[in-house]
């Protein structure tokens, strides 16, 4: 099935089931199911288990913001699995079940989190356009994810309501935001770009250098250059950068993940390694594959 | 050079000069020189030969937007080549000299323009963020442009000050616009995410449907349907959809075009056509190639 | 459902069953359906309705062909609808039904038959590696089709086995051949590498050239230009060249089509054009569109 | 210049000299230059510090092949570097001079070289087609490598004259053998389907598995799995398949690699540690990031 991991060619696959979880004796275990199911089987493990919830479920403070866009009843709230932000790293550590972010949503919180932290940008009227690339949405076969459909075209869904804005505005302060999702020809990738009014003259990039100063997986990228989804690619990196636009003086940041690792797995690594007491970057990277 | 375009192997190509034009008896001329380079050529030209620049040099009513994203200086300003803004497609066919519009400014101006005359759209604090296919950049032997650099990545540029914006905000009544391009890994299109502001609870959709009715290359899609690039391709069609953000509140249009035809080419045989009298359509097609 | 082909938008689709074709009064009929499934409709229509079959039905010659590689029984024999083989054009011109070539035959048989008929490469060994684009195998949701799995990659598929080696043969006068599929990232276009072993010390590209001297179709390049695919995106054209490799002595001859139209749409609309006695090229362009 | 690789930040890049090189004490030096200006820089290094040359240089034993396909004059011939060839590993770790093989040529001799040497596979007459990403043709701004020219589109190039067919003959000891190159529309990987005529009943899939038997980075995949360039995107892995085309009855084999890790970097890394002593896996994995 998947021919290019033949390092994991023995490993015997078995059923998601609590049963399983609980006789591997995992210290830990990674939850990765539609949204809405892992409530269940996370209510089968023993407290001593630590988890990592990869879904939707757990991420959201607010019942209300849960039921407007995912099925089912909200299952609760868990640490949010998002390191660095401030304080966050230490509250992950402490925990034994944390709640991965979104794709998009660390996408655009890292942009925005530390200009609204600062007083710089202004939390009303955040404006959000993130590209992803294809793996984004999954492996099922559907028509409009065919690649016939998809390369050499750009295409823009779920319009003015997305999921994850609840979970960025939970993240960010930001009190409106709109975001538009836009699919692009690429396997692998989000670029956000993420705009606000300024609240300072402050320099949106210097706020930035300074929140991510020592970060090991965040990077401002040098002045003048900006990211690009390419050099994020299998790492689980994330490159920003930052400007006023001279027209409007709007703050414009852009940010650049790969979806599958800081979008996803990455972070859960991360973020498992953080709960277990192991270092950070254990089995990660922050090097890109390029070109 | 073009094997692809086998029907003009016997056109003789010669310098563009202007006693080759005027020997040529051409009744209208398209100037497609770099930015800057269309004034003196067209000077030499006699008013009877009708011109359509495809380059920046007549588009901008203001010296100080020219110089401000231009070489040189303003050499002064044609009739705006955008046939479906209300009482355009009568100045052109009225000119002898019409300034095609810029491919960004196209996408963006016919996702804008009605929404802004019609008290909708708050012109102030308009945010865009387009993508364009590589094929926008010209055809230069550059590092970026590389196929290695390009597949697989989307990448943002002169962010915060893209040179379309003063046409834009001239074409619109835009006040204030933050416009962020993005490169594309595909050869052609453009998909502009355009937000601003509501001033009513009008439908976005449905003004732009009644602005652009009977409209043969500018369509808002049915409800629910969102542009994609891929639909353009090869077309002069540029395709529209409008909604109502429901956290922001915000209204948000997306167009697509292919950069090559209504952003380019298509649209300035598009003005040709009416400043000879000819039908608008003659030589172009709606029909994109897809996939 | 097609959002780009906006001129078809008042066309009413119907059933395709013998009697809404009867009822439509058309003189000719284009089959369009799962291989297998054409000579059960076809044998409903009048003798007097022209029928262009897209499908693989009526292509081979031998009832032993068909049965190694299509289900249920061979249906017969139509005129092969290529009409640029030797005296083909007037076959066509004269049959009431035509069997349209494969897609990846027609790219090969192509570059080939005239080589074999003039006594220069040899029909013996013919070797055939081929990549198309995605649109190839039509617009079914299957996994291997995603563009995740597909952009950024090369596969082969039907290795040593497929079903367009005895049309090849049958069309070229090839005695044995191999062929390997294989699928391109990108969604159009079929490039063809065909080497045989050379029976004399013709040049094998003076040899095409001749063949094909006067044709609006296929196109033998200038000396030292190779083809692309990219050349012939939405056209009806064939791009051939073709040398003599300095270490082995074979023949090598690439041919470069869109699938879509050459080797499917296209190809129909040629063939119909010669049946109903109208201009071969009627709503046909030898001009692709690229980049 | 590379944001990509962000460990490698604090690193100072010095010019390519011989000096240099003697000062940093390093006990092995890669070098990857131009094709033809290893040999003067590798003379001026001590005997005492291994080399891996990544360029063409020593490559090939007869001077005649190098000049047909090199500029300049034929420097020598190091030891080849391709481990997996029987007994070569050995000869690489005893060897302080190593030539690292060419991109295409590895793709070819891993699928070739034991059926030859089991006599299964006839050396007369191979056939090659294989193509490659864009990356192989390096990073150097040319116009046919822009990403308009590239995207969906196929091309070969050198067709008939590749310079590493007789670096293929002299691995696998092919006696007549002619290679098309292709470039694909992706940034990395090869494929290569490489085509012999049989000489016993032999299954050429089933050579090559007991050939490769207990290697880490070469395998012969599951029966009816056929390789993908994605599943060894970034990793040091080569993919291969083999069968008989039930046609012709040649031997087909298809092999996938990334170009520029078993192509080129991983290659040399895989040699360099053989040479020192190291794990031969050392730096490297055989697991591709896909999708």
């Amino acid at each position: 099935m998947h021919p290019h991991v033949r390092s994991l060619r023995d490993v015997v696959l078995a059923p998601t089931e609590a049963g399983v979880l609980a006789e591997s004796g995992a210290d830990l275990v990674f939850l990765a199911l539609p949204h809405g199911e892992s409530a269940a089987l996370a209510a089968q493990l023993p407290a001593s288990v630590k988890v990592v919830d990869i879904g939707a479920d757990f991420r959201l403070a607010a019942a209300t913001d849960w039921t407007k866009y995912y099925p089912g009843d909200h299952a609760g709230t868990w640490t949010y699995g998002l390191p660095e932000l401030p304080g966050q790293r230490e509250r992950i550590a402490a925990s034994s079940r944390v709640a991965n972010t979104g794709c998009y949503a660390v996408s655009v919180v890292l942009a925005l989190a530390p200009l609204i932290a600062a007083g710089v940008a202004d939390p009303e009227d955040v404006v959000v356009v993130a590209a992803s690339g294809t793996s984004g949405a999954g492996r099922s076969a559907k028509v409009h994810l065919l690649a016939s459909e998809v390369m050499g075209s750009l295409s823009p869904y779920k319009v003015g309501a997305h999921q994850h804005v609840p979970e960025i505005k939970q993240a960010t302060g930001a009190t409106s935001l709109s975001m538009t999702p836009v699919l692009a020809p690429m396997p692998r990738g989000i670029l956000a770009t993420v705009t606000a009014k300024a609240k300072t003259a402050a320099d949106p990039a210097e706020v930035l250098r300074q929140a991510y100063d020592g970060e090991q997986f965040v990077q401002v990228l040098p002045e003048g250059q900006w990211p690009h989804t390419a050099s994020t690619f299998g790492s689980n990196a994330a490159h920003l950068q930052a400007t006023v636009d001279v027209d409007s003086g709007r703050i414009i940041v852009v940010s650049a993940i790969d979806n599958l690792v800081k979008g996803a797995a990455g972070q859960a690594v991360q973020n498992a390694n953080l709960m277990l007491g192991l270092p950070e970057g254990a089995g990660l990277t922050a090097d890109g594959i390029a070109p």
